[in-house]
């Protein structure tokens, strides 16, 4: 066969490259772990609608969606959020709150393959649910934060943008912002970030405000940290509930690994109170994570009101700048033991030797084929096995086996019984 | 939201249904990685085409299969193999041989929902690729019965039955059976382990086979065990191979554990050579795990001949199994310290502390709202915590700290310090 069947935008996770979103995965899971996070997971499969509930008709252009067999029009997962509404639907009435719920799902997204986006990629999901703002905001936020520390990088790395959805909404109320603007509003605020002053205010333009509006426009662009916001004028009732979550991020130790930054909005329709992205300090790179407060979206599947917060950090990005910071450890296969064998005669026992090594949670490889000594012992050096157990016909009869450090290139006789249960 | 959106035969894992699936998967994982096998996995999504080349038009009504948004015939892949046969023709040139791999895909089917069988489910692969029978056979099966064996299951609850299709065509060789004949005759066979005899015979009736034929099939059923294997005659070629395999499994150990079985013939048209099911030993279960040598497959991908012997074990049956014989240890949330405050004004000493701990490695949670204390130490006991910190104001300007042991019920003060970095 000549014809590459490989899908486009999806990966074949080979060994070193499985290697390398293990060691992300272990990163993630540990640290959600330490903050009593439970996991869990739903199907790749769920129903086209449940998208729509959420995010309307337009989500179905980034899906890959399908019609079964059975006539079902269903959808594979692009993110996780509208499964934990659906699950959190089943369970909210038996089950004590807040939920703390941590995944790593494999989501697909019917996307143009590029730089950091692929067509089907893992995403590290964290929401606390049943709880309104404050410490749990915080607590999202510092999960973020400890499992990228505990992958190496650090706060000269990467930094978190934070802004507050009603500050940013109570901020421009009463300027008499026509409705059917502030979403394009939005939209230039959350791009006001990638794109230079001039492409900005040429896209203001086209909104034709008002002078007050466009002054507010600058006015809240130009609020560059906290220490801005501190200064702003009170009555803002969004702008307390943000210092607030500055004050308990700085008690726990992380001020430096968070920003005020006016520029996030989100462009999901359901946030409702804080918003934020993690960024490369490079700007290089597409948000690491993003994530923040839905108090409303559990409302519309489970009936009743079920504050909610949480973010989903996705593998592709963050692969990509570990690997460029050169902290994705190299893959080794870790080989406790390899058994070389003198002849062909010693399969028995070199069977029997290396299932009770295995029973011990070794590591234990030899070759399935008989090949002379040399050739054995350059398959262990290339598996890098620890230590290599020559069974030679002598020492066996005595009962007796070689065991060489490959490291130490050191030899020495063990009773063979040592190595048996 | 009245409506319940769960799609028919996809299952939710909440998180003690998930640490059920975690449990199985970790034992499955070990064991391979005892065995030297590294981990891998492919996309969910696949091309229609790759499906195809295995198995034939006939596999389509058994998978979800669509076309997506430009128009690529693409399947969610049911199965592993034909992922592996893809990935391994990529590289089969570069790597030394013998290639082995293990997965715990993800797959899904358009089957019939039932007992033992979902549309979603995950799938222990285990392949040695590039190395043909003998050592190789063996030691795939003991991965099998050793993952079992990590999982509590011993040689009184499952039994591995071993058959050789090279065995079987040999057997049938040389009695004229017409060639339209032989795939029916397998079905006949594989089916004669779960019905009647009656029903084996009308069946047989109606393949219409001279006297000759239907005594061979006779006899053949009739095969026992191995010692009946001996006594045959020894001009059939695939029974010298059956033996070998048995009396290596015997000195590895797990003699007591592998059965010759004259039904194992497996479905799938690609088994060359040895053919094996894991079966529960009580039979009312489907089986828990398939395999074979496939020697001839990927030279379909790859244009060259590549050995390979594998198998697959789904979650679903031995999910079933494991609960059923109480071998799914309890769900526990495991936490290390649960933080209580006696007023609100310790939040920021209590995130100060958790973010040391939660640094250690020891798993923290609080309340994220202040309530009395009685109530906060109900929390704790409901996650089982293992100790309590308690901040009391006195305590803690003067640097300390109660640390309160929730099994024994002992209290001590420990310095402040001692809980931050």
């Amino acid at each position: 066969m000549k014809v590459d069947l490989s899908v486009r935008g999806m990966r074949d996770y080979f060994p070193e490259i499985y290697h390398r979103l293990s060691h992300i995965f272990r990163a993630w899971r540990e640290t959600a772990l330490t903050y009593g996070f439970e996991e869990f997971d739903g199907p790749v499969i769920e129903t086209l609608e449940l998208y729509k509930i959420k995010s309307g008709e337009e989500i179905v252009n980034q899906l890959y969606n399908f019609t079964d067999k059975g006539g079902r029009e269903l959808a594979l997962r692009p993110e996780l959020t509208p499964t934990v509404a659906r699950m959190i639907s089943k369970i909210q009435n038996q089950v004590s709150k807040p939920i703390k719920w941590f995944s790593i799902p494999r989501c697909m997204r019917y996307e143009k393959p590029q730089k950091g986006r692929l067509r089907e990629f893992f995403q590290f999901n964290v929401d606390i649910i049943g709880e309104g703002e404050g410490i749990a905001d915080v607590e999202v936020m510092s999960v973020a934060i400890d499992s990228l520390r505990n992958l190496g990088l650090t706060e000269r790395d990467f930094v978190v943008r934070i802004n507050n959805r009603n500050f940013v909404s109570e901020y421009f109320n009463g300027l008499g912002f026509d409705k059917h603007k502030t979403g394009p509003l939005y939209k230039i605020i959350d791009n006001a970030r990638k794109v230079s002053r001039e492409v900005t205010s040429a896209a203001l333009d086209e909104l034709e405000l008002s002078s007050g509006q466009r002054d507010a426009v600058r006015d809240y662009l130009s609020l560059n940290n906290s220490e801005d916001l501190k200064k702003l004028d009170s009555a803002i009732e969004g702008k307390e509930s943000l210092l607030n979550v500055f004050s308990l991020m700085e008690a726990a130790g992380l001020k430096n690994y968070c920003e005020f930054d006016p520029t996030i909005v989100r462009g999901l329709d359901y946030y409702t109170g804080i918003v934020f992205e993690l960024y490369d300090r490079s700007e290089k790179m597409r948000a690491i994570c993003g994530g923040g407060r839905y108090n409303d979206l559990l409302r519309e599947f489970s009936g009743v009101d079920v504050p909610a917060c949480g973010f989903g950090m996705g593998d592709v990005v963050l692969g990509e700048i570990l690997s460029a910071k050169g902290l994705i450890p190299a893959y080794k296969k870790c080989v406790d033991y390899f058994i070389v064998r003198v002849t062909d005669n010693e399969i028995d026992i070199m069977l029997k030797i290396a299932q009770s090594l295995r029973k011990r949670g070794m590591k234990v490889e030899f070759t399935y084929r008989w090949m002379p000594v040399k050739k054995q012992m350059a398959k262990a050096s290339r598996v890098q096995a620890k230590k290599a157990l020559i069974l030679g016909v002598d020492e066996i009869a005595g009962g007796m086996v070689v065991e060489k450090d490959l490291a130490a290139g050191k030899e020495v006789k063990i009773p063979l019984n040592s190595l048996l249960e």
